[in-house]
């Protein structure tokens, strides 16, 4: 009997899975916050600035590991044959000459710019215009597998800024390290920046890795671009790595400070959507969405479908990023569950300035009573706007309060709600909202079909595929598709277990890791054929409303 | 020492006021609700309609005059010499023979369609559409005096709508009345609809009544449009009266019941916001604005500055209308206040919604609690709104969630918020819905000055003139122009007390009362020159944003 652990660093929290490899049965889990992060710490939301610490990283990483072996049966830490990591990204950070992130050295400890720059994070928009501006005039174009537009949330862009941003820095800056490939090197024990194993998925979707031109691009673009990036391209690597491949072992000192072995294998870093893909049982033409906050949208497809196809506008096709031998594709949107959320936040305006103040009540009652209206919005909103019939949905509204990332990423763009009247209420503007964001889906799906790449289904991980209904019903009705939502909701956790099990040798690749390891579906949703010819007619309007908006920013 | 009394007949309740005719001072007043509207009887919001029952005015007229006149010093009621009205309109109803409206007869008295369709009743838009294509071909554009667009809110959409919906209704209908011609006639002891005197601004504004094609519409026309108009026209009237010119005097009844003797002289009617431009002190090139829910604006011009000019996309140029021997001219935002209203509607639904099911305090404790809050959403709002520098606000608006009355009246047209980020807070909304107020009100100014007329200063009255600085500033900065605020939160009945008192004999002429009565004014904003060049740019994305809206809907 041997275990793997799958480790998932999302956003806001990080969780370990300690799972059976044998039939992927989760035996322990353990999920802690980031404590420097959930205070708020090195973040300009105002300017859309979001740095994370890597001590948060470490703390969580002990923490999360040691308590969920905790809640193992004895002897299983002795039978843990991988680990793998999965993280976001493009999530960078300046590292020096022996692979430490600056912010782990003393003088840059409450530094932002040497902290990991979260994907999020869209502080870099107007080096991700000059990245496309060259891209555009240049010999070779860079950006040809990552969809033919760069984004601020990437690594090159990010770099740039942050180079540019802070002097201090750039004096030490010696290469640059994704999220996803230093938890691996960190617990491997590397030493020396060269000996980092690179991530396809991470170089390939976000770094302009492509094998055909060599690796990154050329110093002499890189130089074009900016003269402050002289030299990193040779500090940085030409080689990247499936995640299948070990990176390494457990270093003793890791072994020790997770009560481990040095046995224990340690697998490629890669990306939450796309180890959550692999954990969700991504197959060719099925379409799998990580639907939370944003949404991260994965395919896989066989070289022979997509021959010498370039996907435009969507977050790359990189060989081997999602299932190594396959091509994985990547899109998403930047805004869904932060959309819902954001106009639950405008709807608890009254309750959090204004009813906090009132002498009415004790502060007691008052805290308890805020907290009751306010975790029962959404529910409310729901339950109402679901009971609308959709001729008389007549407000339509875009889905780019967080810009766009595909198709054809642009993070300017900003949202609109139309059609508003003086009988406009709360429930029929968040269901226009929960149309908008499903629209925005269609507009993806739309472009893998015009690009030529087939979808037969599609796959929900995520929050709000497992916990609105209503979301997921009109989500199928929008795209005409049936949606299958996972048994678990670790497919990313699980992901990363079947990734740590196939770099351990115990799968011979990762399809048999899926084929064993898979948690199956909890539900199905059906496209009501009805509805969607009504929303074909709405869609419409959003294609408008999103011309208009997209040639006013201009 | 002689009194007037001025009636000022609104949406919701009407007011009567007993003012000394020397000198404009106010003895005493009376406001009352109607009593069936103010339980939403005979209204469906969710079809815009919206009809008042002829006896609700029949019962606040008694109540409002008695209860004005029982605070004044003893002997004031028989120092009354005159009374006047000015009404809400275009709100007209059907009348039988004897001048009666159909809803006061036994079996029309439930009948929505047998009362007075209030001016913001928006069931004709599909004849109001009709009326203008007929306009658009027909011999005689019969439009050219009401700005060249016939709304649905006015007088002949809304009679053939209902003409179209009840056949009860067209078998009794024998002619039509507007609400402002309605009371003078009834107190005055109208026996026969022929007797009627018919209000020059309620029928050169609303009813396409013009002396230079001899009065209405011609028969033609009418039937045209559809044989069931025919007969109406010589039914109704050739000759239409300004306000000033008495209608008669009290009848035996009306003098008993109004405890006033039968000398008192009844003056023409007419819509409340002209008679409220009166009040005010409207002069020629002053723009006077009633800004409360929705907002009328009325200017006056000289026959030599408005020569053959025909002002488009206005609500209309009548000879008389405000000031006998000026050309009144009328336009309006179909929303303003209501605009803000909504957006606090929707702040209010979880607490209306889900705070409100709450068993964590008493019921009486929740309602003060839901009350307390609700009633200081506009206040919070506010203070926030105006702390956001204008470089932040990069929401944009339109405000058209009640369609749009001018310039270019379209009732088919919606709302749009654009600019929307996940940083959008409610004040944040907020502001921008005041800016695009703001703008639309612009709209209008932009519309007479490109027009030929000249606009000087604005004058203005009505509830948020009086209680919000914040929007009255706004709208001075991106009027650039400054702002006087009337003194008295009863323009509109001082007005009609102006009216009375010359229409009485007491003076000359309106200027004369004017001069005599007017209250002065409290407050002037000042346009900030550095605020309007921010708001210019701004504006100009209104104004595409617009466009695109009108565009697309078409």
């Amino acid at each position: 009997m041997k275990y793997v652990i799958g480790l998932d660093y999302g956003t806001d929290s990080a969780r370990a899975l300690v799972v059976n490899a044998g039939n992927g049965e989760i035996v322990a889990s353990s999920v802690k916050n980031y404590p420097r992060w959930s205070e708020g710490r090195y973040c300009s939301p105002a300017i859309n600035q979001y740095r994370q610490h890597p001590q948060d990283y470490i703390d969580v990483l002990e923490s999360t590991v040691k308590e969920a072996l905790s809640k193992c049966p004895a002897g299983t830490a002795e039978q843990v044959a991988g680990i793998a990591f999965d993280t976001t990204g493009s999530t960078p950070a300046f590292i020096d000459e022996s692979g430490v992130p600056l912010a782990m050295l003393p003088e840059f400890t409450e530094n932002p710019n040497a902290m990991f720059v979260l994907w999020k994070d869209h502080t870099a928009v107007t080096e991700a215009a000059e990245i496309n501006k060259l891209c555009k005039t240049y010999d070779i174009n860079y950006s040809a597998y990552e969809g033919g537009i760069y984004s601020s949330e990437w690594f090159w862009a990010k770099a740039l800024h942050v180079l540019r941003e802070d002097a201090a820095v750039r004096a030490k800056a010696y290469s640059i390290i994704e999220y996803c490939e230093w938890l691996p090197a960190l617990i491997t024990g590397v030493k020396s920046s060269k000996d980092i194993v690179r991530s396809r998925c991470a170089n390939g979707h976000k770094a302009m890795w492509h094998e055909s031109w060599g690796g990154l691009p050329s110093e002499d673009f890189l130089t074009k671009l900016d003269p402050l990036l002289q030299g990193f391209r040779d500090r940085l690597f030409d080689k990247t790595e499936t995640a299948d491949v070990p990176v390494g072992t457990l270093s003793s000192e890791w072994a020790a400070r997770l009560g481990l072995s040095t046995d224990v294998v340690v697998a490629g870093g890669a990306f939450d959507c796309h180890m959550g893909a692999v954990g969700a049982g991504i197959t060719p033409n099925t379409f799998v969405r990580v639907i939370g906050t944003s949404t991260c949208d994965v395919m896989v497809a066989s070289y022979e479908e997509i021959g010498q196809n370039l996907i435009k506008g969507i977050c790359g096709q990189v060989d081997g990023s999602v299932i190594p031998g396959m091509i994985g594709l990547e899109a998403g949107q930047s805004g869904f569950g932060d959309i819902y959320a954001w106009f639950k936040n405008i709807l608890e305006y009254p309750l959090k300035n204004i009813l906090s103040q009132t002498n009415l009540i004790d502060a007691a009652t008052k805290t308890k009573l805020i907290d009751e209206t306010c975790n029962n919005i959404i529910t409310f909103l729901t339950e109402e706007a679901q009971k609308i019939p959709i001729e008389e949905s007549t407000l339509v509204a875009t889905d780019w309060m967080n810009g766009r990332r595909t198709p054809d990423a642009n993070q300017l763009l900003t949202g609109t709600i139309s059609g508003l009247t003086l009988g406009s209420t709360a429930p029929r503007i968040f269901r226009a909202l929960v149309e908008a964001t499903a629209f925005g889906s269609l507009a993806i799906v739309e472009r893998f079909i015009s690009e030529g790449i087939r979808i037969d289904n599609v796959i929900g991980i995520g929050g709000i595929a497992l916990k609105s209904p209503f979301v997921m019903q009109t989500l199928s009705d929008i795209l005409n598709m049936p949606i299958k939502v996972c048994k678990t909701d670790q497919a990313c956790a699980l992901g990363a277990a079947m990734f740590a099990a196939t770099a351990a040798g115990l799968y011979a690749k990762v399809e048999d890791a899926q084929q064993a390891m898979s948690s199956g579906f909890a539900k199905e949703y059906t496209p009501n054929k009805e509805n969607n010819k009504q929303y074909r007619d709405i869609y419409k309007k959003y294609v408008k409303l999103g011309e208009f908006t997209e040639k006013s920013i201009l």
